[in-house]
């Protein structure tokens, strides 16, 4: 077996989820970490495979088929994406959805100068919800989507409630309200607000002596983050923090309702769910999948940039077209 | 708009089903019907498409863009696949699942041929549910796949009763079993055999005077279809069959459960579902996306064999790349 040499960028969460899925699919080889850190100083869990500075990837790109870019939307991916693009075939996790035109467009123009194939918004939200709601509007044009996330961690408002006077630490769970989502699966096509679909949980290390009741009214009243939902706020200590939260579950649902027949009278109901132990694991692989994907359309001469609309689905799979259609068609 | 010219190959319970999914899809347009009837017999919903005889259909090949062959996959399939690829680009829901690479085989040396595309197994199952074995198994490598089917009603399961003597009419619905779903959402990752999966129900409407008893133990003990399974007959007069069973609903799940991190200490679960008003109708809806993408292939100069697993997401889609990135992703 030829195995695809893959280089992570960036190690955090997400990265070290890369390191793990790598693990699980012999036909992928881990090659290089890169990060911004002194490399002397990172602690990976693979001994043997090279750590090098973020800046050297131009040196080391030879080396690799696919690098996986682990950093973050608002500041890293719009840099790392196209500096990588230019000298590699990448795949990012880029989930800011409001941006994906823009940043398409940049990494499009690195990749094609480059003459390399990149993956963009890869994952499951940008990612296999997206590819849910593409299936659902082709099968049944005349019909409403719905996306629910949740019961899970939202790193985004877990940090808005950190940067709040007087919080040590915070957790924010995003939940999908189960009524709405009844109604969505009795057929009800609910139009359904901000408030109706999710609830916000938060869970809060306040400092010695802080304010709680100002803490908890700072966040249920800030703006875009918890102000539009129904908020809850439990303070809790370090060590509950610690033993109950530790974990980065997340999930969601997307459902497509539609009709069909001579007059709409056939309701069709399409619902996708995932229920995911930890969310850096779980976008971690399937950014695995799409970096064999991005290698077999590198190999065919393909370049520029793609998102999960533009692959095969068998190009995610190590097995040939004949073992797939013997076994999982 | 450049509309996409169907034809529909047969016109049963799914050519019925294409003819009203292409009214949903204005770049579609539906541009003959064929029939092994006489033609003039044949009464369509769409007043002004031709009817012509099967073996017609070379003379009006260049009429049309893709040919959706709505036979059935015992008989009819085998033979009308093959032929029709030799013709024009077609598209079938051939779905008897342990001959595909045959049948594989046959349209694609057909289509190669006649430099068509030709894309066989289309529908929910084979079709969308295989495309979400598919992606589960690539993205969760350490995992089990279960597939449930249900409530819904099986075709060749309620032709076997209706060969029994003394059956006048008969309608089965397979139904899975709730407990075991639950398992398997629970994470315990049960063994399950063919009698825990699924249940099956018959409601039978006997002649006048037929052994009641008789025809029962015959359903129970048929070997394949029933003898398997917890079945349950339940006798019904003709009037309740029109009035409670004239529809044929059906639906299932694909459920992908797998374990990632060091020591796959994380869970993670991945669950689609299909609840449908009419199972032909559906799969007639899959067809018609499944023939714009043929229609796009074949414009792109591709030619021979595919399955789902072959097609770009995208090519499901009226929309532009730049459309679903901004809209979708």
């Amino acid at each position: 077996m030829t195995q695809t040499r893959i280089g992570i960028y960036g190690y955090g969460n997400l990265g070290r989820g890369v390191e793990l899925a790598v693990r699980q699919n012999p036909d992928m080889q881990l090659a290089a970490f890169f990060t911004r850190r002194p490399p002397e100083t990172l602690k990976t869990l693979t001994p043997g495979v090279p750590v090098y500075h973020a800046d050297d990837l131009a040196a080391h790109a030879d080396e690799l088929d696919v690098v996986i870019i682990c950093g973050g939307s608002a500041k890293d991916l719009p840099v790392q994406s196209p500096a990588g693009a230019r000298l590699v075939n990448i795949v990012d996790s880029f989930d800011t959805h409001a941006r994906i035109p823009e940043h398409f467009a940049a990494v499009d123009a690195a990749a094609q100068e480059g003459g390399h194939v990149a993956l963009i918004s890869a994952g499951w939200d940008p990612g296999m919800f997206s590819l849910q709601r593409l299936l659902g509007n082709c099968i049944l044009p005349e019909g409403r989507d719905y996306t629910f996330w949740g019961r899970g961690v939202s790193q985004g408002h877990s940090d808005a409630i950190r940067r709040i006077e007087g919080v040590v630490d915070a957790r924010q769970y995003t939940v999908p309200v189960e009524s709405a989502l009844e109604s969505v699966r009795a057929g009800e096509n609910p139009e359904l607000t901000t408030r109706q679909k999710h609830t916000r949980e938060c869970f809060v290390v306040a400092a010695e002596g802080a304010d709680k009741a100002r803490i908890e009214r700072e966040i249920v009243t800030m703006p875009n983050y918890f102000a539009e939902y129904d908020t809850t706020v439990t303070f809790i200590t370090a060590k509950e923090m610690k033993r109950d939260h530790a974990a980065l579950p997340h999930g969601g649902f997307v459902l497509r309702t539609g009709v069909t027949g001579v007059n709409g009278e056939t309701q069709q109901m399409i619902e996708y769910s995932l229920r995911l132990g930890s969310n850096p694991e779980f976008t971690a692989c399937v950014l695995v999948c799409c970096a064999r994907a991005v290698a077999r359309m590198a190999k065919e001469g393909m370049k520029g940039c793609k998102t999960i609309f533009d692959v095969p689905p068998a190009y995610f799979s190590p097995l040939s077209g004949e073992e797939l259609r013997r076994t999982l068609l």
